[in-house]
């Protein structure tokens, strides 16, 4: 895409109203704009990389058998009355809205509820299980404050998965595979070398639940990791009862903070017994479904590669998540100069290699270059007399210090690997 | 994809709380699911057939110059106000909700307020325009009544685009090429020999609007169509002035049930008016910009299609945004039936034909035909005892009366063929 007609543009100062850097980066480098707090739409470039994430988790949840669909955030009170979840008491961040005729409706935060009760449609023996739906969707929460960019919003995309088995042992393997499939997709969006499963209070159901913690200096969560297990453990389960039976000592943990980028559920029968979700089992006899539930906040992932993996001069995108993978500049205005790097741009494109081409006319090599930081896209490829005269183009990775000129065939060599 | 592996099932008797031939057949195939009235989940065929239909919107868009953003479903009234949106005795279809400390919120119907609003970033020159930015993006809309099934929901799925641009003659340059990129839609999506641009009232601001209405003979709207000169009016401007002035005399005139499935709005100042979207002109001047908007319910496009194309048995999906190309059908559960059906499967799959693969083995065949015929899947291939013995497979369109045997050579050559 060429950059003089993308309708974003950058800014050169911090947003006054943002306290998180996510924001800060993301709404200076033109991906998201401001609603209100915790409430973002989406730009091109953000939105590039919003799809980009959404892609990746959905080949990994198809991986594991996950069937796609799209739920309603508009809720009906009455499925969450048989669950005990409409009270405000109970579940703490409704927003509630009403019908002409008055009726009062819920706007979705998470869709246990529904789900379970649309799956009495489909589900009757255990011929139907295991079972694996999943959706994207926007998620409505009432945060009473909402200051961490799009790491917590009020609207926010979310990855759900439900999984419906027909007892503990059934669930317990897909519970494994999911975390498998999880650990994909962290190390697909550039984050694997920092994200930990974490073992995380299970609530009533269940002995822990499971986090996938990526180690940042700005996270909310405490995690107390032993590298060399490879185990880790959120503060709220840090106990000896609970050290013991993982076979962890105090002495070997190392405290970290962390932003939670996932989680996963054993629920059992905490949904399906309220909601008669139940099936005929292979003797006739009719039970509740077992049932789990997997998370991925799509945005807060997408908030956390930003937290973790910028530097001081603006965003580094991972290859497979960046909105393009090379940022294209022609420097100065010479016909010489804009005529090769039409060319480029035009050769790039055939090849299939998504590139943002910097074909401003007004702007200087300075603001070029310190928006090609900015932006974070993995390759800069520089055009410019000098590029030219030293026989091509100046090639640097965003993580590089220094470029070096390559050929037009070195150029498209490079990019088009897989990395 | 096996259809014994999909979780949802067909349905024998329609639904008895649905009045409409799309919620009807849509529910009885698992397309979609009922949360309640003008509320339905997608479920993963009906979903599919969803997101083709956004992906050719989308290509036809780009193709445009159209910029893809989301924006939010929570709005802030303050801008709303500046307009005169905000009352519910203006805009009479508001869902609104409260934040926590008791802020007033509405679920966005449309769109126009805040993106005006947020354009006051990006645009400032006339070297910014024209623009044209556009989303998929869940609306919300307090309807008093939803029996349409998905033709007229509650909450659904909509493109809205919008279009910036310094003047009325720059924007009647993009308001025409629109007509194309929109009428390239139906075309793909297999209503374009029933879709019409129809004169309808242009409100305050422009003499017409334009709608796009698809005829059958259960739509809401009554149109005018001139079949020889291909021009159409909405009943609403059905007067001497307005024939007069498109040449056109009653006597010629045919009246059509029809649905509106996309309208073009030249909207003007009215909204960058109140909302101070400006820009320096080449001479130094602060103008307004010309404003216009461009909607497309998507979910209402695919219940047009239900509405316009299924017959007596059920759905007719064309080509382009079929759930899966190809119904394969296995009847009976000898060995060589399902042996020689897994490897047509296989060899589909290997050709990238997007296949589902009726693999149940405790289904007849009167009711495997007739779920090939309600879910309406273009080509149905069946691999029985008979087809083996004739020599093939069985295929048949889902509008043929009937199939004729051919090779798996055969099969993979016309299942292949783009038509």
């Amino acid at each position: 895409m060429r950059q003089s007609k993308l309708f974003t543009k950058t800014k050169k100062e911090n947003p006054a109203d943002e306290a998180s850097k996510n924001a800060e980066l993301l709404i200076r480098g033109g991906f998201i704009h401001k609603e209100m707090a915790g409430v973002y739409t989406y730009l091109p470039l953000g939105l590039r990389t919003l799809k980009k994430i959404e892609k990746i988790i959905r080949e990994e949840m198809n991986a594991i058998g996950g069937q796609e669909v799209s739920m309603t955030a508009l809720q009906d009170p009455e499925i969450w009355k048989k669950t005990g979840r409409w009270d405000d008491d109970v579940v703490d961040v409704w927003f509630k809205t009403k019908l002409k005729n008055d009726t009062e409706l819920g706007l979705g935060c998470t869709h246990e509820e529904p789900i379970t009760n649309m799956m009495t449609n489909f589900i009757s023996s255990y011929r139907d299980l295991p079972m694996f739906a999943y959706q994207f969707q926007t998620k409505f929460r009432n945060e009473l404050r909402a200051k961490a960019g799009i790491l917590r919003g009020r609207e926010f995309l979310m990855k759900d998965m439900y999984s419906f088995c027909k007892d503990e042992k059934e669930h317990d393997e897909f519970y494994e595979k999911s975390k498998v499939a999880y650990m994909n997709v962290y190390k697909r969006v550039g984050l694997g070398h920092i994200t930990y499963i974490v073992f995380a209070s299970g609530g009533m159901f269940s002995k822990y639940s499971h986090e996938f913690q990526t180690i940042t200096s700005v996270g909310e969560d405490l995690i107390y990791l032993d590298e060399n297990k490879g185990i880790a453990v959120n503060k709220e389960v840090l106990n000896d009862d609970v050290l013991t039976s993982l076979g962890l000592k105090r002495e070997n943990l190392v405290e970290h903070k962390a932003i939670e980028v996932g989680n996963i559920f054993t629920y059992g029968k905490r949904y399906s017994e309220p909601l008669n979700l139940n099936f005929m089992n292979e003797t006739g006899e009719s039970n509740p479904v077992f049932m789990g539930a997997y998370g991925i906040g799509v945005s807060r992932l997408m908030g956390t590669v930003v937290e973790a993996l910028s530097d001081d001069k603006g965003i580094i995108w991972p290859e497979e998540i960046a909105p393009f993978k090379v940022h294209l500049l022609a420097l100065g205005d010479s016909e010489k100069v804009t005529a090769q790097a039409n060319m480029i741009y035009e050769q790039l494109n055939e090849a299939g290699v998504e590139v943002l081409f910097d074909d401003r006319l007004e702007n200087s090599a300075g603001e070029k270059f310190a928006d090609a930081d900015l932006l974070g896209m993995p390759y800069r490829a520089v055009v410019s007399e000098r590029s030219i005269t030293a026989g091509g183009i100046e090639l640097k990775k965003r993580t590089e210090e220094k470029g070096k000129i390559v050929s037009l065939e070195e150029l498209l060599k490079i990019v088009s690997e897989k990395n």
